[in-house]
C-alpha cells in the first residue's frame, strides 16, 4: 500500500519540543507522502485540483472581456450540460438493465429448460462456462483496456470530488470498460451490484461533457471554453453521480441526496437545484423507456426490468410493540455492517497482493471466483428439501422459467425449492422474492441462513475483482435475508410482515456499512415505494449507523483509505490544534523571481514536480523582498511554449501580451498537462528573460506560519485550494516562509513528524 | 428601510479611475451601511456571530486541558440537546395543533349550532367577535411583550444561520409569545399558517438549549460550557429550524432538507446526521402523541388532527397525455407565485410605514384585517348557491357540525354549501377538501374561482401583522384551490383527478414562490403520502421555479432585503471581480499597541462600535512594526472589568495570567454582551498599561489589499468570518490596512461608493 513508505520518515525524538535547529532541520526535508495511489485496479500518480479563482492579468482581461451574452451562453451551457448528463445517465441506466435481464435471463432460461428435462450435469455445464465466458470477458477489458474502471468508482469519484484528480478515471475508455464491463460482471450471476458503476458513469459522462469530449481521440467541442476550470467541472461531476444513483434505483430524490451526503465535499444551494434537475430528466427518460418496453418489445425485460419493489402500504401498520426487535434489527445490522466492512478491507488487501504479481493472476481469481460462486448457486439448491406449493400463492407455483417466486429447480411438480428461488435468481429478482408481502411461509429458516451465510461471504470476494462491480446491491440482497430470518425467528411474536422485516434488515446492513442516513432513508423508500415505512427505517438506520461507527469508518472511506487517495477530511484531528503551520511545512522552497532566466524555470521545473511557486520581487526592483504571487507550473509551461521571452530582464509591455489569450491558459479537463521534457528551448533562448508578473496569481490565499494547523486547514478545505502560502510573521529575509498542500494536511505526514501525537488522537 | 440611509454616501465622479487621492480620501470615510434591522415589527441594532477560532494563549490553554473525559462529554452533550430539541419541538407542534384544533373548532361547533337554528346574525356575531377577540389578545402579546416573534421569523432565523445576530430573536420572552401567539393567529381563522413560527420555535428553543437556558431570567446550566461559541449553537440552531418544519407537517426528511436548503448558510455530512436524528424524534413524539389522541381523549382535535393529506395512490396514474397540462400549472404557478411576492413586498412596505406612526397602529391594523376577514369567509359563502348532495358521497352530506367535505352552512336538508366548505373551516381542513380524490363534482367553478382570489389576497394582507405567522398554509391553500380550478377547466381532456391537480397546484404556488426544490418536493410527498406523484411534482416545481426566477427572488430573500438583514451571498456579484479589497475598505482604523495604555483602550471602545481591533507591535519592541492579531472588545472589556493592569509597561508574566480561566473569554450565548459604559474605571487605573498579546488571536486571517473582491468573499463567507484583516501590499508604514466586515461585503454599500457598478451588474 503507498502509504506504508511514509513510516521511513524520520521520527525525531523529542518532536513537541520546538527547538529551532529541528525546525531548521525539517524543513530542509521534503514531503514524503506518496503521490500515487490505486485508480480502480493500478497504481498512478495523483494530481491536485485547483479550486481557487486564479487572479493575474490574464485572468482578469478575460472577466472583463465577457459580456451579457457570453454570462447568458455560459448559464444556457451549464443547464444544457446537466439536461444531457441526464438523458445519457437515462439511457445507460436502462441500457444497462436491459442488456443484463437479457443475458442473465436468457442463461436462466435456457438451464431451467435442462433441468426441466433432468439433464442437471448438462445445466450446470452451460450455466457454469456461461458465467465463466462473461466474467473472463469482462475482467479481460477491464484489465488490459482501462484498468480504472475495476471495481465501484466511487471512492475515486468521491476523491475527486474532494480535490484529487486521478487522469484516466473519466476517460472515454474507462467509460465504455465501465458500461460492458458492468454488464458483464452483473450478468455473470456474481454478487456484484450496478448502483456504483453507474455513478461512476454518470460523473463519467458528466467530467467528457464538462470538458467538451475526448482529448484523447480528438472528439472535442470549442463552444464550452468557458468551462475549462476545475470548479464548473466539479459541479457538473456532482450532479453525474447524482444521476447515476437516480438512473439504478430510479430514485431522483435519494440521488441528490446520495450525491450531497457520501459524494460531493463542496455544496450550494444552486447546485442542489441542478443536480435534482438532472436526476428528473434521468426519471422521466426511464419512465419513457420503461412504458415503451412494458408494450413487450425488450425481450425479456418485464414489468420489474427496473429495480423497483413494490411493498404495498397494507402491509406497513406497526405498533408500539413492534420497536423493540426493530432496534434489535438495527443494533445486529451494525455489527455485522462493520464486520462487513473488517472483512472486506482484508480480502482487498489481500487481493491488492495477487494482483501484484502480474496480470494474468487477476483473471485467474476473477474466473475462479465465478467457478466457485456457480458452484454455490447450482449446488446448495440442492440441500433444500422441496416444499409444497401453498394453496393460496398470489402467483404460479412453481415458475418455470426466469423469474417469479417459486422455483422448481429439481422438485417434482406441484412443489418448489425455497432456496432456488433465492440463488438461482438474478440479484435483483431475488430481492423481490425477499421483499415480498404476504410470503411469510415460503422460505425455511435453515434455507434463509444458508442464503445469507454465502451472500455475505461470496459478496465479500467479489466486490475487489478486476471488473465493475458494486456493493449497494449485494448489501441490499445479505440485509434482506437477514432481516428476514429475524422475521423467522419472531414468529408470532411480531405483527409485521416478514417482507418488511426484509426490508428493515436490508436498510439496517446497509447502514452499518454505508453509514449514510437521509439519503439511504430516501432511496429505500423510492425503492419499496412507500412512505409509511418512513418512521422504521429512520429508526433502524439511525441505530445501526450508531453502532457501525464505534467499531470503523464507512466502507467507501476505508476503500479510499486502502487505496492511498489523499482525501482532506472536513473535520480537524485533535492534535492538528497543537501544531501550527510552520511545524508541519517543508521545503526546499523553489521562488523564482519577478522576471526570472529561463534557464532557471526549465531547470527548476525539471528537477521538482511542484505545480506552484511563489514569485518574489528582490530588490533593485522593489526597496525589499516582497511576494508578487504564486504562478503555476502549468502557466509556466505555456510561456516556455510560446516562447514568450524576452532578451533583457525589463517588465512586459502590454502589446507584448497581445499575443496571448486566456484561453491559452486555461485548464482544458483532467488529464496530464503538457510535459516540461516535450518543449524544446535552444541554448540561446536560455539565457533570455520571462516576466512573469502578468501571470501570477498575485493575490494568493496566505496564512501565517504561528496559525494552527486545525485553523488553516478550515481554510485549506473550506475554499478547496491547492495552494496556500505560509508568510513570516516577522519580516524576514523572506516574505515567504513555504507552501502548504493537501499532502502536508494528510494525518500520515503530520504523525509521521510527530509520532508523539499519535496517542494524543484517537478517531473523531 | 433601513439601507435607503446607504443612499446618501457621497458618490465619487469617476470612482473606477484609481486615483490614489481618492482612494485615501475614501479611507477616511466610513461605512454608512446601517447596523440595524428589522427583527419581527421592531427595529434592533444586529450584531455579526464568529465563527473563527480565536487562537490566543487562552484557548491554547484550553483545549489543551480537555481530556478524553471532556470530549467525550462534549459529544454526548451534542446529542443529547438535539435529542432534547426533538422532544420539546415535537411537544410543542403538538400542543400547538391541539390548540388550535380545540379553540377553532369550538368557535365553528357554536357558529354552525346558530346557524342550523336560522339565527345568523348571532351566528356572525359569535364568530367575528370570538376571531375579533382572538387576534387582538396575539397581536398585543407580540406588540408589548416580545415585538420579535411578530412575522414568520424565517428571515431572521436565516440571517443567523448566515452569522447575524438579532439579541431578542432567541429569547424566553419571544419563544412564549411565539407559541401563543401562532396559537391564536391561527385560530382567529386568518389566512396565516403555523410552519413558519414552528421553525423558528424550533431554532429559539435550540438557541436556548445551547446556551443553557435563559441569561435574563438567570435559569441556566453550568454543564454546558463547551458550547460557548457560535459555531456549536449555530448547529444546534440548524436542527431546530429543521425540527420545526418536521413537526408543523410531520415530515421528518422534508425538515432536515428545508434547514438545508432554504436556511442554513453552512453545511457538512455530520450535521446532516444530526438534524435527521433530531427530526426523527420528532416524527416519533408526535406518532405517540397522536396514538394517544386517537383514543378520543383530545377533544376537537380528530384523527385528521395532524396536517397529513392522505392522497391515495388509485388516483395517481398518468399519462404522457397528462405532461402538457402539468407544464401549464407550472408555468402560471410559477408566474402567480412572482406576483405574490412582488405584491407582499409592497404590502409590507406600507404596512412599516403604518408601523413607524405607533403601537396602536400595529392593534388596529390586525383588528381590522381580522374583521375584513369575518366579513369574507362568512359574508362570500351566501354568494354560491346550494347544491344537492351527491349520492355516492363517501361521507355524510351535509356535513353538521366543524369539519367534512360538505358544509351546510344556510341550505336546506340534503344540500351543502360548495363555496363554505371551502370558506367555514380550518385551513387545514379546507386543504385536505380542495387535495380529496373522487370529488370532481363537488365544487362549482365560479366557487373556486372566489376563493382563490380571496386566499390570495387576504393572503398577502394577513402576512405582515403584528402577529407570529407563517405562509407556507396558506400558499398551499391558494395554490390547491388554482390547481383544481384548472382541473375543472380541463374537464374530460384530462384523466387526472382534480385532488391531484390540486396537489400540483400547491407544488406550483409554493414553488413559484418559495423557491425551493427538493426539500418542497419531500415535504409535499411525505404530506400527501404518495410516493407516485414524485415526477409529477417535481417537474412541476422546476418549471415553477425558473419561470418565477426570471422575475423576482424567493419570498424570503425580499423580506430579508426589505428588513435590512445583511446577509451575506454565497455567490459574488460580477462588479466585485473588478473590484479590489483594498478599493472598498473602509477607515479610520483603530489599532493597538501590544502593551496599551488602559486609558486608549477605555476611549477607542467608547469613541467606536467596532468589535475588533489590529494588535500591531511597534518599535523598541520590534524593529519595524508587526502585526501582532486582532483583539476583540468582548475580550477587551473582560480585561477592563477584571482589572487585569499593569503599572509598567512590560509583558505578563504567565503568574499573572493565572487569576484567568478560558471560560471568562467564552461567548455566553446570543444577546447583548457587556457595556463599556458599566465599568467604573479610576482616573489611576487609567495610566496603567494592559498587556495584549495573550489576549489576542494571533493568527487572524488575512488577504492581501490588491486580492479582488469576490475572492476575499470566498474566504469570508466559506470560513465565516467576521473580522478579515487586509495587509499591505508591500512592507509600508503600518502593517495593515484595514479590516473587512459583513457590512463591506453588501452590494448597496459597494454600489454606494461605485455607483457606476450598477449598470454593469444585474441579477445572478
Amino acid at each position: 500500500m503507498p502509504m506504508e513508505a511514509n513510516d521511513e520518515a524520520p521520527p525525531p525524538t523529542e518532536p513537541l519540543l520546538d527547538s529551532h535547529q529541528l525546525l531548521l532541520l525539517r524543513r530542509s526535508a521534503s514531503n514524503t507522502t506518496s503521490q500515487v495511489a490505486f485508480v480502480g485496479s493500478n497504481v498512478c500518480p495523483i494530481e491536485s485540483l485547483d479550486y481557487e479563482i486564479i487572479e493575474n492579468d490574464f485572468f482578469k482581461q478575460d472577466w472583463r472581456s465577457r459580456g451579457k451574452v457570453q454570462i447568458l451562453q455560459y448559464i444556457f451551457m451549464k443547464w444544457t450540460l446537466c439536461f444531457l448528463v441526464g438523458i445519457f445517465a437515462g439511457l445507460i441506466g436502462f441500457f444497462n438493465n436491459l442488456a443484463v435481464e437479457n443475458i442473465a435471463g436468457m442463461k436462466f432460461v435456457i438451464t431451467s429448460n435442462m433441468m426441466l428435462e433432468r439433464r442437471y450435469a448438462a445445466a450446470f455445464g452451460v450455466f457454469a462456462s456461461t458465467n465463466f465466458v462473461v466474467i473472463l470477458f469482462s475482467s479481460l477489458i477491464t484489465t488490459f483496456i482501462a484498468p480504472a474502471a475495476a471495481g465501484s468508482g466511487i471512492p475515486e469519484v468521491k476523491a475527486y470530488l474532494n480535490g484529487v484528480d486521478a487522469p484516466r478515471i473519466f476517460s472515454l475508455r474507462t467509460l465504455v470498460v465501465k458500461i460492458v464491463g458492468s454488464i458483464t460482471a452483473v450478468s455473470s450471476s456474481l454478487f456484484v451490484g450496478k448502483a456504483e458503476p453507474l455513478v461512476h458513469t454518470g460523473s463519467c459522462i458528466a467530467s467528457l461533457l464538462g470538458q467538451g469530449g475526448s482529448k484523447k481521440y480528438g472528439i472535442t467541442w470549442g463552444w464550452i471554453r468557458f468551462f475549462n476550470n476545475d470548479r464548473d467541472r466539479r459541479d457538473l461531476v456532482t450532479c453525474g453521480s447524482a444521476a447515476g444513483i437516480a438512473a439504478s434505483f430510479r430514485a431522483p430524490v435519494g440521488g441528490v441526496l446520495f450525491a450531497f451526503e457520501e459524494m460531493a465535499s463542496w455544496w450550494r444551494s444552486a447546485l442542489l437545484w441542478k443536480s435534482f434537475f438532472t436526476t428528473a430528466v434521468v426519471a422521466i427518460v426511464l419512465q419513457g423507456l420503461v412504458d415503451i418496453c412494458n408494450s413487450g418489445k425488450c425481450g425479456l425485460f418485464g414489468k420489474e426490468g427496473l429495480i423497483m419493489f413494490d411493498v404495498t402500504s397494507a402491509s406497513a401498520t406497526y405498533y408500539l410493540a413492534d420497536v423493540p426487535p426493530v432496534l434489535v434489527l438495527g443494533v445486529i445490522g451494525g455489527i455485522l455492517g462493520s464486520f462487513y466492512n473488517f472483512l472486506l478491507e482484508r480480502v482487498l488487501r489481500i487481493y491488492s497482493f495477487i494482483y501484484e504479481k502480474g496480470y494474468a493472476y487477476r483473471i485467474l481469481l476473477a474466473c475462479s471466483i465465478s467457478l466457485f460462486t456457480s458452484c454455490c448457486l447450482f449446488g446448495l439448491p440442492w440441500l433444500a428439501t422441496c416444499r409444497p406449493c401453498p394453496t393460496n400463492a398470489g402467483e404460479a407455483c412453481p415458475t418455470i422459467g426466469r423469474s417469479g417466486n417459486y422455483k422448481k429447480f429439481q422438485c417434482p411438480p406441484g412443489h418448489y425449492n425455497d432456496l432456488a428461488s433465492l440463488f438461482f435468481n438474478t440479484n435483483e429478482d431475488a430481492i423481490r422474492n425477499l421483499f415480498s408481502k404476504g410470503t411469510d411461509t415460503e422460505f425455511h429458516y435453515i434455507s434463509i441462513l444458508v442464503f445469507f451465510v454465502t451472500c455475505y461471504f461470496l459478496g465479500i470476494f467479489s466486490y475487489g475483482l478486476a471488473a465493475p462491480s458494486g456493493l449497494f446491491v449485494p448489501v441490499i440482497l445479505t440485509g434482506a435475508s437477514y432481516g428476514r430470518f429475524v422475521g423467522l425467528l419472531m414468529g408470532s411474536h411480531s405483527n409485521l410482515d416478514h417482507g418488511l422485516f426484509a426490508v428493515l434488515g436490508a436498510a439496517s446492513l446497509l447502514g452499518g456499512s454505508m453509514r449514510m442516513t437521509v439519503s439511504l432513508c430516501v432511496i429505500l423508500l423510492e425503492l419499496t415505494n412507500n412512505l409509511l415505512l418512513l418512521p422504521m427505517i429512520m429508526m433502524v438506520l439511525l441505530v445501526s449507523k450508531t453502532v457501525a461507527d464505534t467499531f470503523n469508518q464507512n466502507i467507501y472511506d476505508i476503500i479510499m483509505k486502502l487505496k492511498g487517495l489523499p482525501y482532506l477530511e472536513a473535520h480537524a484531528e485533535p492534535y492538528m490544534r497543537q501544531l501550527t503551520v510552520g511545524d508541519v511545512v517543508t521545503g526546499p522552497l523553489q521562488c523564482f523571481n519577478g522576471i526570472e532566466k529561463v534557464r532557471n524555470i526549465v531547470n527548476v521545473l525539471k528537477a521538482t514536480g511542484h505545480h506552484g511557486f511563489p514569485v518574489i520581487d528582490q530588490p533593485p526592483v522593489s526597496d525589499s523582498p516582497v511576494l508578487s504571487g504564486l504562478v503555476l507550473r502549468a502557466h509556466l509551461i505555456v510561456l516556455l511554449k510560446k516562447k514568450a521571452f524576452l532578451s533583457t530582464p525589463m517588465l512586459t509591455s502590454s502589446d507584448f501580451m497581445k499575443q496571448f489569450s486566456a484561453n491559452d491558459f486555461a485548464k482544458r479537463g483532467s488529464g496530464n498537462n503538457e510535459d516540461i521534457y516535450n518543449i524544446e528551448v535552444t541554448e540561446e533562448e536560455m539565457d533570455m528573460f520571462i516576466d512573469l508578473h502578468p501571470f501570477t496569481n498575485a493575490s494568493p490565499y496566505t496564512v501565517v506560519e504561528t496559525m494552527s494547523l486545525a485553523k488553516s486547514l478550515i481554510l485549506f478545505r473550506g475554499v478547496g485550494l491547492r495552494h496556500l502560502l505560509v508568510v513570516p510573521k516577522t519580516s524576514n529575509w523572506s516574505p515567504v516562509v513555504g507552501i502548504l498542500t493537501r499532502h502536508d494536511f494528510m494525518p500520515e505526514h503530520i504523525l509521521g513528524l510527530y509520532p508523539s501525537c499519535k496517542r494524543a488522537g484517537g478517531r473523531k
